[in-house]
């Protein structure tokens, strides 16, 4: 069974929140960062499509992870395995027997729920009514019976907590059931088919590799295998827009290293993981560190970086000590031995294993909740207006370029300029309606600068240069753009907030 | 039915180059680039692993032809759509009821078998024996078979040719029957599930999406919408490495036309798709234009760009003139107008869409056929080599960064060297065993640059630089390496080759 990682302090759960996160995802969509999947059709549920905007900003995040992973540190390489592995992989991890939630049906409704997300909601209304320690008995209880996968104490919390359905408002309940989070597809032809299964996480594509990737590039411990990928749930309640997603994408790097260091690699990678937030503009205050009290089946220790979200403090990444569990069951399963000679040991053993596990899609929508602002009317004289305060190297389009008016050469000077500079940026063009209002279409998807041409450009070729956040207008020689816009809109630029 | 290609011309199906591609295969596992799926468990069939050198190979790639596209091209944008789509998407396109292959059992040897690659090999095996005529006729027979899904016609063909099983040497065949490509799964809780599939293209994620794009973006036809991403297709016949795989990844390109420009935008497109494999090395005569002459049920005009693997020509790139076929399809099922308001033509329509579909898998294989590399001794004095030429821009690692020796400083220094390069390229950093052998393992990978620190470092500040193809070492300023890093090694450098 998943175990659950519920968390009490959730702080914002109020209106002002709910309306800022609609406000979020009407934004997101109609600025072309998110849509829904397969919108024409009335959706997909739990499945969403990325816009030009959200696919430019989560090729940039996945970007910054990838170099900040596999370029900056000499020990840690790149593997992209594939989403369909030999079934008995996920037997060795203990999916096919473990990765299931508790479900419940209520027989009024019809409707299905998870037992532990019924269980979180009550605890935090009994919060809300002053009732903590009966909300932390109960919270207890639940991860107690998840723990041990003990189905019928789950029933009893149901009755005792005398918990309703939402919709029926009766407690008239099924037994809870396990339900497994696995998709599975038959591969091969009718009559000789082999069920196998989505990937539940990217992880085991990096376990079953491990020798590989050691032997070929001649790896020594302590050493990382990253890798970005997506990955399938068959979650059954979906809910808060891209956070919680049946197909999702995951950024994971397992570090491989000697047994009996794993308490100093772990302090390692929380402190390293943490700073990295930091420099995508995420401040402390919003970033929660939470370790697990009740542990996963395969973890030594845990902690989940967390942020605050318009819904409260919810993971983005998991921290996992996970010993030699996963290469262990390989071991046992696929008969081989997946070991390591050690030359500074002089003798071979399986090596543990610290994991970073991050949500891509949890990171750019942490990004978007974080960069939205919607500013009244009236700060500093200036009118309302809504802008995307994303760091400038994440931002989609580095600067779009406007001649002043489209006549008099300007259209001409501007275009010349964009393709001078369309080999090092993503850039837009835009040459109608009023300066005014092209600079408001580029604060909504967040461009740091816009740039426009103007009749001095043509004597002394120099630009207007327009700052997203101070609306700042400066003028800036031609010559000095590209090496302006390199300082402060690239990667490398986040890559060397880094440096310690 | 899938519609065959059949390419009767391919030139160097024999023992030489089944050498050759063996080599290569045993090159890319042994060197980290390519490993079968989860090995230790004796592997999935048609499904591949990257390993670290792989991944970066792909990345490379896949980042210049997306930059290609979205940023050198005002009017292209990108997207990212989801693998599970709603299910009516494969009604609509026509993949539920035609995206199959016809197969065929051989009772004695038990063995199934895709009917159009047994009448293509024995097509070839005629050809061999000079009789092209007899060839001919029967891939035109086929292909007016498959065209019209005509299965007892594909049963008389194995009849009159008096094709057998290359296993039990019998004509034992079992009826052709229709077998579906596409992988299906189950969402929801079991009792209230629905089948979906896992797309077979990314061509229907943008066209479902098209009006979200062009309305949210605000885009002005002519206009495309780029997308790079994995489609499955359940394969029976898998062959040729990862050439045809289960799981792939598609680099897919939709530009939208008005109604009557179709041949002017498909001839544009054919030329500028020829032009960007020349950029990655690849010279004319290791490609092929093949046009299509019977066209798939969707298709006004079609052609591939076919490259020349060890095993024959075979198809990287597809172009299609496509119509208003899948828009028009997406309009009556979905019931709702995808349509254009043009603003030249002061009406609405569907437009026409010209397609690019590159296989990522298929660039990479190409990649690596093209570029391994096994000298014999004595060219120009030289020692035996085995190297990899990629171009520079799309090697893994840019430059690897030796010291001489471990002491005197040379380490310090070199490892000085390394962290001030690594946040602009990827490196490597090796210590150990002689220069020589240090060369070699990064000619195998295709490292461009090799860059010693030695005494002199200590005292001018100049580093050895070796280059991979002439192995030729000069002394280079460090003050000067990253410059000229960036101008021979980058994806910009690439780019800048496309200006006309």
């Amino acid at each position: 069974m998943r175990t659950a990682t519920a968390n009490l302090h959730n702080p914002i759960n109020n209106n002002q929140s709910n309306t800022f996160f609609k406000a979020l995802i009407a934004h997101a969509q109609a600025s072309g960062f998110i849509y829904p999947s397969s919108e024409i059709y009335d959706g997909l549920q739990a499945v969403y499509d990325y816009g030009p905007y959200g696919v430019a900003l989560k090729r940039n995040v996945q970007n910054f992870w990838w170099q900040s992973m596999t370029q900056l540190n000499q020990n840690i390489v790149g593997i992209d395995t594939a989403i369909m592995m030999h079934p008995t992989t996920w037997q060795a991890s203990g999916h096919i027997d473990g990765f299931t939630d508790p479900m419940v049906d209520n027989r009024d409704s019809q409707k299905r729920y998870r037992v532990d997300l019924l269980l979180e909601a009550h605890a935090a209304q009994l919060v809300e009514q002053k009732k903590g320690t009966q909300a932390k008995a109960l919270i207890a209880e639940m991860e107690s019976c998840l723990q041990t996968a003990n189905l019928s104490g789950l029933d009893q919390l149901l009755q005792s907590f005398a918990i309703v359905c939402p919709l029926s408002k009766t407690a008239n309940w099924t037994p809870v059931r396990q339900f497994n989070l696995m998709f599975s597809t038959q591969v091969g032809a009718q009559n000789d088919a082999t069920t196998i299964y989505l990937r539940p996480e990217t992880a085991q594509g990096i376990f079953v590799n491990f020798l590989n990737v050691q032997k070929t590039v001649r790896m020594k411990i302590p050493f990382g295998i990253a890798q970005i990928g997506k990955a399938f749930r068959n979650e059954i309640i979906a809910r808060q827009f891209t956070f919680r997603m049946r197909e999702f994408e995951q950024m994971e790097m397992q570090f491989f290293i000697q047994p009996g260091t794993e308490k100093e690699w772990f302090d390692y990678w929380k402190e390293n993981r943490q700073a990295w937030y930091n420099t995508l503009g995420i401040s402390n205050e919003k970033i929660n560190i939470h370790p697990h009290k009740q542990l996963a089946h395969y973890a030594a220790a845990a902690v989940d970086i967390e942020y605050a979200f318009p819904f409260g403090f919810k993971e983005v990444e998991g921290i996992h000590s996970r010993t030699d569990f996963d290469l262990s069951n390989h071991e046992q399963y696929a008969k081989k031995k997946l070991q390591y000679f050690d030359p500074e040991w002089k003798k071979s053993y399986t090596p543990y294993v610290i994991e970073t596990s991050a949500g891509l899609d949890r990171l750019v929508l942490m990004l978007l909740s974080n960069a939205f602002i919607q500013e009244k009317e009236g700060k500093e004289g200036h009118k309302a207006r809504t802008y995307l305060k994303l760091p400038f190297p994440l931002a989609p389009v580095k600067a779009a370029i406007f001649p002043l008016v489209k006549k008099d050469g300007l259209e001409a000077k501007a275009l010349e300029l964009f393709d001078q500079l369309k080999y090092d940026f993503p850039l837009m063009y835009e040459a109608t309606s009023s300066i005014g209002k092209r600079y408001a279409r580029q604060d909504l998807i967040g461009t740091p600068y816009c740039i426009t041409v103007d009749h001095q450009t043509l004597e002394d070729a120099t630009v207007t240069i327009r700052e997203r956040d101070d609306m700042v207008q400066n003028r800036m020689a031609i010559a000095d753009i590209v090496n302006f816009l390199h300082s402060t809109t690239s990667i490398k630029s986040l890559l060397l907030q880094l440096r310690k």
